[in-house]
């Protein structure tokens, strides 16, 4: 049975001595003390490890199981998802006027890495919701959000998103759903929509789909979606629930790995569907919902790596097994444990580096949608949007990857699902698939968020790594081990989007062809960033003479790691965007 | 359901333009030409196609039931076993004096490349009663091979390997199984193994253990292990079975993929065994196994990544989504294949790039195998042993990497189990790990195999290389596109092996942290090797003035991808390697 340690310390490191959120004036940050998130983060640790982790494998094991049109979740989940409810950590991130607890993006953030790390699946349905949520508050009437909102903050009511058809995925455009209008300023909708996370289950009393759909006679494709709220049952005036609606499960998916969460085909039928936002103009309002899920599935790839090499570092230090080649370091034992061998050192140091860097380039990237949503500053915003394909593609390959290196630590009983470790690689897979598969976000980086705004995110971004070279060069220590590398790194990206810039005008597919390897080439970059800021801060607390020396030792160790043998993949994926389109073009379709 | 096409015509390029096996004297070969080639692979393309690719998923979804004692292998399983047997597939590379077809290995490993792609989990049945027949045929005493050997030919009895134990996979010194020896000269085996691939099924009259085990009394350690042969049922005098041994299945395991095999916990009681070899010398048999099953367990990375390319290639001609950027390519559907987008055709072409060149690199490997078995050559042997662990680990890890592309493909549809891209990536996850994972061989091959007989084997790659190139540098598209991208390579991998020279000796772990670098590094030399090679002959086909010119382009065309961008990975691998011992090990264990 897989062990679960929430990183506490780890977390507080990135939120108080890298971010340093409680002196920045970002709204909401100034109630953000090391007490006060350190209450908080310590409580959901501990949800994490004694309610959810438990609940992961028995999720796996069970399933979901459909009968008579009803979704029973495994045993234990019902238990489970009360008890995050009642204690308000399905509305952590909230707005109070509708019920929330209105604390910033950052600390849903944190939380949610340690609910996610114990059990993907379970935390999904709270995490759709708040998807679900977050469009509703930002495109939805008066009147929808004080029927709905409460009730989803509470998570009393659960939501979901409706994109998906058999034959559409990526391309809305070529969607089906209609949404026929009422003479009451309803509509009614009927189609099928597939891959619908937490479409049916027994965990709450009513359940609220986003769906989108074509109201006859508005434009062609992607122009003439609008989005729609579908509820399970009807919501009377008084918010008492209603008849049932037109809507019904179908057939749940057998899937891979996140056996937790029910993914259910919808079936719509005359069902009764309420516009939000304007006709027309459901994809602006989709986006919202799509953003917030696509930093959500990049914290989906980091925790379940987290998690995972926690399983491998526990393993690694019990399992005996071979002799370390330099002497023995049990001699009293039948052999020495695993992590005495340098290359299960290897593998957990590259997950180690990662998680950690990640980490922090979670917890940044959330910082910047608190700085948006409180100043509105359109930069920032840029940033944001250009950093959140990279945060989804890069950390859910890069987290799967970690997953499978963890799981190989274990040898043949990794591949045993007792075991729990082919749980997280199954899991952890889906992350690279949905909202977006990650092609998609390297398509949408390359083809829309680098060019967006004459390049002025991208160059923001280059700015701010040029300034914080500048600013910490004189510290020699820093710059050879993490600011040198840096820069080598960040003139990778740079000759990168150069030469896109500079061939993809009259040849898109010379960019595109790349637009993988960018998207990995910039995480490295923001990683490696992320790892100068780190190693800065354990050098400064070094110097400050602090207690824990270890701690920020053990920083600086695994962050020149990620430097020497890492960072340096950016030289390959160079090389890589600079063959262009030829070679990855030059076959006909019929030739493959 | 997954489709599979037999790679008849690349096979046959690989076998007769490149490797011109025909033209060769190894002993055998001379009656490999084109059209016995042709019939047998012909032949075994039906089977693999009709036959064994629809089990594929019946074995994954049914797996293997337990019910007392009795282990029942999948609906369809026991009929497809016979056809192999009477068809003769099961005996193809086995000893004429045994009923085998005396075929070369590199036959046994062209049908087994198919046999595997279409149903991996099947195949194993056949492919561990081979390695089983290759131990008592090299070490067995002429009695023993009397009795078993030509039973085991015909797979009417299947083998297994019995090595692991719950304490000890890789480390056999720890291991705990005993031997008493009986005074009629056999022996009491009492023990228990797991992992034990086919140790019980339904689909043979008898199943012959093979069993390392320690003799009581002997040395302690790997020293004091010793082979022994212990049947399910005991054979009498004339060949007919006897009393059933003390050895049961206690248990299967739950796994992540090859469900359609069992895999058993097997508990020995005081079963009889007899002693294959020498007493204490049951690690070189072992070794005779285990080299066999290395090699197969690479082809088994190969074919999951073939067979999971083919889907992928097929699912990207047919399904509609998005437009290409540079224009419609089928204006008047609703949209344009897959594959229009460059970012999927990326993703094939690093598939198609390492099926191909790895299936050269398996024959070419193949084919030093009946070298040395027709010479003798201890050259030739080197050679293959130093490839050995390069054909394990980087076929496998690269073949599931694969897998994980092809499946990328299919986006959400790739995640549910009904569309069988999981069960590619489930099946080769194994592949990575069993018979030695992949971390073993790396140590395998920067250990030992590159400093074996004073580097000779090394020294040989090395001038095979720089051969090929000084033979062919005047042809100068192939120089430009193939050799020097293919010296730069190998420059980077003397460079590798030259670090470890200089710094493995006075500290191992120097060597030992860039093992798993090291061994992809190799890998990708010998692709590029195998690229060039191929290359060359497709260049002298056209030359020829062939046919099928599009064929012998589309080599090309693919060999140049590889050369251009995959190939280049050795520089990042080599900056890694450089990097030596410290970033690797500079962690005390506690601190991860």
């Amino acid at each position: 049975m897989p062990i679960y340690n929430p990183p506490l310390k780890d977390l507080e490191f990135v939120l108080h001595d890298v971010l340093k959120i409680h002196e920045s004036d970002i709204k909401g940050y100034d109630d953000l003390d090391r007490d006060f998130t350190s209450a908080i983060l310590d409580e959901a640790g501990k949800i994490s490890r004694d309610v959810l982790t438990p609940l992961n494998a028995v999720g796996d094991s069970e399933g979901c199981v459909l009968e008579n049109g009803v979704v029973r979740t495994p045993t234990g989940f019902k238990e489970a998802f009360d008890m995050m409810r009642d204690g308000g950590w399905t509305g952590l991130g909230a707005d109070p006027e509708f019920g929330g607890q209105g604390m910033p993006y950052i600390m849903h953030t944190a939380v949610g890495e340690m609910f996610a790390s114990a059990n993907m699946a379970f935390n999904m349905y709270a995490g759709l919701t708040n998807g679900a949520y977050e469009a509703i508050h930002a495109h939805g009437s008066d009147a929808l959000k004080a029927t709905y909102l409460p009730k989803m903050v509470t998570c009393e009511w659960t939501g979901t998103m409706n994109l998906t058809e058999p034959h559409c995925g990526t391309d809305l455009g070529l969607l089906r759903t209609k949404a026929e209008p009422q003479d009451d300023g309803s509509y009614k909708v009927t189609g099928q929509k597939i891959f619908i996370s937490a479409g049916e289950h027994d965990m709450a009393d009513n359940i609220i789909h986003l769906v989108l759909a074509k109201i006859p006679g508005g434009p062609d494709g992607v122009k003439g979606i609008s989005l729609f709220i579908v509820p399970k049952f009807m919501v009377n005036e008084d918010g008492s629930l209603g008849a049932r609606n037109g809507v019904a499960c179908g057939n749940l998916e057998e899937k891979m790995g996140i056996h937790g969460n029910s993914t259910c085909v919808m079936n719509f039928d005359d069902a009764t569907g309420f516009l939000v936002g304007d006709a027309h103009k459901g994809l602006r309002a989709m986006f919202t919902m799509m953003n917030a899920a696509r930093l959500g599935v990049g914290l989906q790839g980091l925790s379940q790596a987290s998690a995972a090499y926690q399983n491998a570092v526990e393993y690694a230090r019990e399992r005996l097994q071979g002799r370390d080649v330099t002497g023995a370091k049990n001699p009293d034992g039948p052999a020495d444990p695993l992590i005495v061998h340098p290359d299960i050192r290897r593998a957990l140091m590259d997950q180690k580096a990662f998680v950690e860097g990640g980490r922090a380039f979670m917890l940044w990237g959330a910082s910047l949608i608190d700085t948006y949503n409180d100043t509105g500053d359109k930069d920032v915003n840029g940033l944001a949007s250009l950093l959140t394909p990279v945060i989804k593609g890069f950390l859910t390959d890069k987290g799967f990857d970690c997953t499978v290196q963890a799981q190989q630590v274990f040898g043949g009983h990794g591949y045993i699902e007792e075991q729990g470790m082919s749980q997280f690689v199954r899991d952890a897979r889906i992350a690279m698939i949905y909202e977006g598969a990650n092609g998609v976000q390297a398509l949408d980086l390359v083809g829309r968020k680098l060019a967006a705004d004459g390049g002025k995110p991208v160059m923001a971004f280059f700015d701010l790594v040029k300034t914080f070279i500048k600013e910490n060069e004189t510290d020699a220590a820093l710059n050879t081990d993490f600011l040198i590398p840096l820069k080598a790194a960040s003139k990778d990206l740079q000759a990168a989007a150069m030469f896109f810039m500079q061939n993809g005008m009259k040849n898109p597919n010379a960019a595109l062809a790349g637009s993988t390897d960018f998207m990995h080439l910039f995480g490295h970059v923001c990683l490696g960033l992320m790892w100068a800021r780190m190693a800065k801060s354990a050098s400064d607390s070094l110097a400050r003479g602090v207690a824990d020396t270890e701690f920020y030792e053990t920083k600086l160790t695994t962050g020149r790691y990620y430097m020497q043998r890492l960072l340096p993949e950016t030289g390959l994926r160079l090389a890589r965007i600079n063959t262009g389109a030829t070679p990855v073009m030059a076959l006909a379709a019929e030739n493959f």
